[in-house]
């Protein structure tokens, strides 16, 4: 593929090549079976394998315990916005940190269902930062705490994982999960849009404490139920077959490199290149997140000015990079580098920011 | 791909050859853009044009008027079961047809959002039999009518639309939408899971009346309102890309075979050449629905023995066919015959058939 560009994108975003081609490789004729997976019932042995061998490397990858389950649902992250408090709010309270609009959502959402209170708001900074370890007052009684572990807008991430004492707590990690090791522990609830690490759009990772499936109430809808999901492995319904193929694929992938720990060792090697950059060009690129914040997933940084900011994303277009211009709602530049971006892809980034600099500043 | 199998799996189903292979060509590099479709952001012309090709393809093939919109959905049609009343119910009272397991599950979902009344049950006979036109009594104040219009399971399905009057038709159309043509403008909202005739699994196609939309409640979750994803065109957040890409790839292709009427024609034939092969047996195979309710899509039958059905599924797997067991609840055979199974699989399963019942009759 000498044609690939280097892609950016904060999501869907990038897959590892290798992973696309055994897709490619397997699609119209998935193993010798003489169909595609596609076309396979999600009740025969052909699915059950990749389904299954899917939720055991996901488990390996995060070092789940038996307490865990791994269950796979539709409608994205944004759906578990409601899901969560509709499954495990009950007549409790949750406590919300909003470190930007994903987090802002959630909250939101939970609001429809029942009550919820936001106990952090990073928005007057422009949610430049996320709070750090020990900052948290977590009112004693919550039903759970809900934090978003990597905000993409904003590209600030938690470095720790919140203490919150026997307060349940729940992670909406989709853009940081696999990225790096976690104690898997520490959370009754993580979900995930799986579209930034994991694979392709169109499957959510739920992964569920099992006593908290005890929590879901028995009358909401059986598709939204955690328990109903988790009681039938995720196979109540028809699963969105081909997205969780590619999850399947791409935790294949994660563990032929050695696990999270060499995952994450590139992914630190990719970040510490763009952030010592912007840290080295004497004020030419400025980081929009505060660096005890700083996201390994997606570097946000800004230009002098407006002009030079269009001027240099035009010169990335042209030098066959993808997607590197700034949400609307923080401007700027944003580079996502999720697992899926090969180190090539930003040392070719910090070259033109390097040379753009000597030509421009 | 001499080693293709004849694939009459109910669901995921088989889709058409062509398309397996467009989308094998296009998966690691689309359309010569460095990159794959599924590594697009979603805010990218590259998606847009595929997502809107898609919604215009569906129109045209329905024959949609501009009074109604298209709307992709994650979380199977079952999640649909939900969806409608939370959206659609509201105080009123909504009418269901019972003609199978699916019919079933979509009424008792009703029941847990609002008030529901079953108007027909056809569970006695087994649901081998949809109603006939005229037979059903709609309550004249129905907040709306709810049928499935193929039953997967059981083999039957409707072959005339229902009269409602002023009553706003719902159909659950997962198995036999794009088989047919069909009068479009009589429905107030259709859903389909896609994995039958439209596509892969991972995506739901709803088609919803415009001025349903004013009905939606606005406390609902976001991505559970019909109001707000018709709003923001499936947008709202990230969609399942790589499902309505395929659906986009199935449209195009049922486009290029003439549309809904040339494809229906094929379907009947299909269909013709199985029923009249088991009326033509002198009762060694039995249709499990009655004749005025058989679906085009799945045909059920049993053959004299339980002995005699296993050694058939032995041989037609032997003979490179998949899928003819029937669903565990009926028992016996099933040939699901969408549109992605060639007439020659038909063919090839006919012949089977009439060699197994000389050898065995």
């Amino acid at each position: 593929m000498t044609n690939r560009v280097h892609n950016f994108s904060a999501g869907p975003g990038a897959l590892p090549l290798p992973v696309l081609e055994q897709a490619q490789q397997d699609l119209v004729d998935f193993k010798g079976s003489g169909l595609s997976l596609m076309e396979s019932s999600h009740r025969w042995p052909m699915y059950d394998e990749v389904h299954n061998q899917c939720i055991s490397d996901i488990s390996n990858l995060l070092g789940l315990s038996d307490d865990y389950q791994v269950v796979f649902m539709g409608g994205g992250a944004r759906a578990q916005f409601a899901l969560v408090p509709m499954n495990l709010l009950g007549d409790g309270t949750a406590a919300y940190v909003t470190t930007g609009r994903w987090a802002e959502g959630g909250y939101s959402e939970a609001c429809k269902i029942g009550k919820a209170v936001e106990i952090y708001n990073s928005g007057e900074s422009g949610h430049n930062h996320v709070p750090q370890a020990g900052e948290l007052n977590v009112p004693r009684d919550s039903a759970y705490l809900h934090y978003t572990s990597n905000n993409t807008i904003y590209g600030t991430q938690f470095r720790h994982i919140p203490e919150t004492g026997d307060t349940p707590l729940i992670c909406d990690m989709s853009s940081d999960i696999l990225s790096r090791p976690i104690d898997a522990s520490r959370f009754a609830l993580i979900y995930a849009g799986a579209q930034k690490n994991m694979g392709p759009s169109g499957v959510t990772c739920v992964i569920i404490r099992k006593d908290m499936l005890e929590r879901c109430p028995a009358g909401i809808p059986e598709t939204f139920s955690y328990k109903n999901m988790a009681g039938k492995n995720s196979l109540l319904n028809t699963p969105p077959v081909f997205p969780i193929y590619m999850v399947g694929l791409v935790a294949r992938h994660l563990l032929g490199l050695g696990g999270l720990e060499a995952v994450a060792a590139i992914n630190d090697r990719k970040a510490d290149l763009l952030y010592s950059t912007i840290d080295n060009s004497s004020g030419f690129f400025r980081g929009h997140a505060r660096r005890d914040s700083r996201s390994c997933m997606n570097v946000t940084f800004t230009l002098p000015t407006n002009e030079l900011e269009a001027a240099f994303v035009a010169e990335s277009e042209e030098a066959g990079m993808r997607g590197l211009k700034g949400h609307r709602s923080v401007g700027g530049l944003r580079a996502s580098i999720y697992n899926g971006v090969p180190l090539a892809a930003v040392e070719a980034l910090v070259a033109l920011m390097k040379d753009f600099q000597d030509r421009r500043a």
